[in-house]
């Protein structure tokens, strides 16, 4: 790609972006679009304009903005919940992350690459016409000097992504998660489902464990000709007693008696709320199979997408446009903006996609199947963007390559660097576009527009932010960030403004738009912590090729240790850290337990406990509607 | 190797096991050498000969060959623990498997092997001087339809493993370990350590788990200044509150509190006893590291000894030599004998070297060494025989190739049939002789004959079976079995021969030689079970080379879904079996607490527990005393 496609392409998304948050300034302002834009502030009772016409109604406002990045994570915290904490938190880690490995990219990795002679000779008149493989590390000469300080940038951003990774992130946010667990707003009694055979029965009462247990077994056996359901909610009296269920194994067959720790009310997903261990195990096989064939079939469209961003082969598809593609215009749109807007619309399905694909997985709480998704959605596009766009192969290709574990640095070499052009469009066209389009609501908006005619008193519907289709865009991003920062360090530029129009957007998505359905605890900052260490070890990998190319093989045999130290340091953080995010430990329980032991609010809580749990089929109407909007109905209609 | 040589070998060997089975015949009679032969009897006072010197001595007796051959599993149970009757298991698991194997094998499979044409007409007048690859698979026409018999044969052996690991084995094992672990004789009480900082304190009051944290929390804070040990005991009054202790991570900082199930009084290692996690996390890496690179450098050695099978190399190293090795018989005792032989002496030393990294690994109970020591050598005798042999390359090429995984099926379809012949020679020698000769204990034999005159009062030591030197042997027979069953069915009675005479002699010596000195409640099957999937998954690897070669690529498609199931039906017995092999449920745990509340004996056992766990640096002059010998001393010189 030449350097003035990528400005084409950089001019239409600035141009988008801008147009995107003027008509946000205005629309917001419009009382009529207040379901669209601020209905959380509508629900909660926080909108207090006024509804007559006016003309400052049409200036733009732009105080939202800096309202929206001066938002605290405290904010954030009491307001949307610690997944929001932890989704705000993925943007400023990489933001620190990307801000230092910019300085060194941009300062210092990018003048010694323009100043290689590999490739040819930059003509600084005629910039514009040039490839922009002159700012890439292919344009330093073959066992030069200056290749030890790309050598030395892998290892500083690889440190300083563990240190952040370790200190600054995961240990603030494992004293906030212990922090919050030790006081849990939300999360206020923990609740055992045991998936067996014929239990059924809800108790409550203040018994220990081992007589609630022998109580079970003896109903289980009176109920067995009821045979009505084989799972059950139970209630302990301790938060303590209920984690014993949930640790030790119940019945002497493992498969036969499953305790889990329930899910909230509101998280409860009922389809697989009785299957047994076999049904949910082979949902779960059937799932994992679907799941690959998809991430693996998916490649043929993408890659005829690629094929968009050849002009010549385009030209022998469809001949009569060949007039049209000679307009330099044009061709500059086709090659810098088409592919990735293309392959970002067909992107737009998978996580639906794979949002299905884990609800019929065998979870019984819509936060375990967010979470899943978000893992497969990441994978997806780890594959079908990053792999698939570097090899550009058939899908045959790509899993020989996959076959073949000891070529896979010589081939990414060669590979990575290649599309480091698509990957900067793709930042801009798929980052900063689509995040700024995020603003807009265009979709929400239009359907707001529709059935605004049609019907007066429908009651407001709050949304939830999709996680699963946000936070594996935003790892993607770090991921191409983390592999072509020493590769070609002009993408860094790029990447920070894209973290920074996402960190704007999103505190203010938050604060006026989305309101939680359901907590995770925290559960995606696994998924986080993860990537990050799958993209540096991606890095190192890339890194061994290039100095091997490049012919300075003694740098190629120092990095070695550089995977191994990180693959370590992952799995210290696994033992160190991974515990708090699936269960509590006993000294937080404990302090709990004591401090609730006297609180006369209990007392009103068990009777609540009770008809928490009811099976939407068994509610005879309020079924479709939603239950955060029963506490405030339609303020909206009322304020404006 | 012709016919000829695999017959040399094979009367050598039979030769030797005639004259140990003669030898340990007579010399077991002579009261002089009953400390070497049933020192087990001798210490429990039931060896009642009489000490006069008797002709009838001198003739060999056979009836411990019936009594051997008789012992139930149950007598082993109740005499030698869980331990021993898991390593019958593991005889009588392979005896089934390779008598349903060898039946197949010799009756079905090898008649159609000799069929073939595929390298030469059998010249059955001159059978010895015929190479033995007349009888393997490489004989069988390429595309033949006879091939079609042998991919029957893969599928038939997988499904009758599995069926075997599963209904058979797995779960009669299992429904004796939960009998055993609900009814245990000698794991009177479960008792926890708790690794972590300035904790000394031994509990035992009948307190609930609660209280007794909350002491230990109180204690801890007031010894912090003592800082005696990091490290201590906890006994609790009931199982299922240690069941507890063990389950739930007790402190916020995961590795800070690490509390583990006490192995019983005569299983504590004490060197990694008050270790904290950090350094037994190091320790364990470096023997891990230590492992491997012992596994891969003890290769050299390994390639030295298969180049003596190669006569024509021999003379060009040693060209003095060459007179002596045209002698017919010495070159077939070279290219037949000496090359195991060789090999044999040189894996001698790895069960020790193992047990020894074991040690430095961080385990606090010796169960635990001997379960890790038992992986290892397992892993190194894969890898170091299997492996090496079959590839008989350098180091580079063995790794190489297992850097390129779609390969291997290829490369092991050429390699592994053409080392067949010593695989056959390496059960006879290996197999048959090492284990009769384990029957004389020729070394303990010449160490007493050599101290018998030195020191007369000496108190006798019965010895415990090294498990990790022997379990490894035999699951390395069963997958030279499993993967030549249909290569080359001769080796199948060659390892049923095996089979019968370990079942024998290790049925005899845990009745007369062998005592526990601690046991890992059957923790070995799982290693047993690994092992047995990874056979036949390489069996299906290698199946799909051959079928691939033979240019028969429809079978070879076919044989894919054998080791997706195989892994999968590995997955569900994961599932289903091991949690039992770890802890015991909750059911069992509360039966078994119910059962003891009323038990008169538990206050003598409380008393006695304060006293049970003293570290050896403690006790004044016991410390080399064998603790099994001080209950019967010396009944041996009293009796004979």
């Amino acid at each position: 790609m030449l350097v003035s496609a990528l400005l084409t392409s950089l001019g239409i998304n600035s141009g988008l972006c801008v147009l995107f948050f003027i008509l946000y300034s205005i629309l917001r302002n419009q009382p009529s679009n207040y379901e669209v834009y601020v209905p959380r502030l509508l629900v909660e009772g926080n909108s207090k304009r006024r509804s007559h016409f006016n003309l400052e109604r049409l200036i733009p406002s732009t105080g939202w903005i800096k309202r929206a990045w001066k938002l605290s994570e405290e904010d954030i915290l009491s307001s949307s919940g610690l997944d929001a904490v932890v989704f705000m938190r993925v943007i400023t880690f990489s933001l620190r992350v990307f801000s230092f490995a910019g300085i060194i990219g941009v300062f210092v990795l990018l003048p010694v690459n323009c100043m290689g002679t590999q490739l040819h000779e930059i003509d600084f008149e005629d910039l514009s016409n040039n490839s922009l493989d002159v700012f890439t590390i292919s344009n330093v000469n073959s066992g030069s000097k200056w290749l030890w300080i790309h050598f030395s940038a892998v290892y500083i951003l690889t440190i300083f992504v563990c240190y952040l990774l370790y200190h600054n992130e995961a240990k603030t946010l494992y004293k906030r998660l212990l922090h919050l667990r030790s006081e849990p707003s939300q999360h206020k009694y923990i609740r055992i489902g045991f998936f067996g055979q014929k239990v059924d029965l809800v108790d409550h009462y203040e018994k220990k464990l081992e007589d609630i247990e022998q109580n079970l077994r003896l109903e289980q056996s009176d109920l067995s000709l009821a045979d009505e359901t084989r799972a059950a909610f139970v209630s302990f009296k301790s938060r303590y007693g209920a984690a014993i269920a949930f640790h030790i194994q119940q019945s002497i067959n493992p498969i036969q008696w499953i305790t889990e720790l329930a899910p909230e009310p509101d998280d409860v997903y009922w389809p697989f709320f009785s299957s047994s261990f076999m049904r949910r195990w082979m949902s779960k096989l059937v799932v994992v199979v679907a799941c690959i064939l998809l991430t693996i079939l998916f490649l043929i469209p993408v890659v005829v997408v690629q094929g968009l961003t050849n002009l010549s082969q385009l030209e022998i598809w469809f001949p009569f446009l060949k007039s049209i593609l000679t307009i330099t215009f044009v061709s500059q749109v086709i090659t810098g903006y088409l592919p990735s807007l293309i392959l970002q619309l067909f992107l737009k399905i998978v996580p639906p996609i794979m949002e299905f694909l884990s609800s019929i997985q065998g979870y019984i709480s819509h936060s375990d199947i967010e979470k899943s998704a978000c893992n497969k959605v990441l994978w997806f596009t780890i594959w079908n963007i990053f792999f698939a766009t570097v090899f550009s192969g058939s899908v045959l290709y790509l899993v020989n390559i996959f076959l073949e574990p000891k070529d896979i640095p010589a081939k990414l070499a060669v590979a990575v660097p290649a599309q480091a052009s698509f990957f900067i469009a793709y930042v801009v066209t798929s980052g900063w576009t689509s995040t700024a389009s995020e603003l807009c609501r265009i979709i929400p908006l239009i359907y707001s527009l529709v059935t605004r005619f049609c019907k007066s008193t429908d009651e407001l519907e709050v949304p939830s932010l999709p996680y699963h289709r946000d936070i594996p865009r935003i790892l993607f991003f770090a991921l191409l960030g983390i592999t072509y920062f020493f590769l070609a360090p002009l993408i860094l530029p790029f990447l920070l403004m894209y973290l920074c129009l996402a960190y704007i957007i999103f505190s203010n998505q938050f604060k006026n738009v989305y309101m939680p359905k359901y907590e995770t605890a925290g559960k995606f900052w696994p998924i986080v912590h993860n990537s990050m260490i799958f993209s540096l070890v991606l890095m190192h990998a890339i890194s061994i090729g290039i100095f091997t190319l490049k012919k300075l093989s003694i740098a190629s045999t120092l990095v070695f240790p550089l995977p191994v130290l990180t693959l370590l340091f992952n799995e210290y953080c696994r033992k160190r850290f991974l515990p708090i995010f699936i269960a509590y430990p006993a000294e937080v329980l404990m302090k709990k337990d004591k401090e609730e032991a006297n609180d006369p609010a209990m007392a009103e809580f068990f009777d609540k406990l009770v008809t928490a749990y009811q099976d939407p089929a068994l509610l005879p109407i309020r079924y479709s509607v939603n239950s955060n909007s029963l506490n405030s109905p339609l303020i909206s209609s009322a304020d404006v």
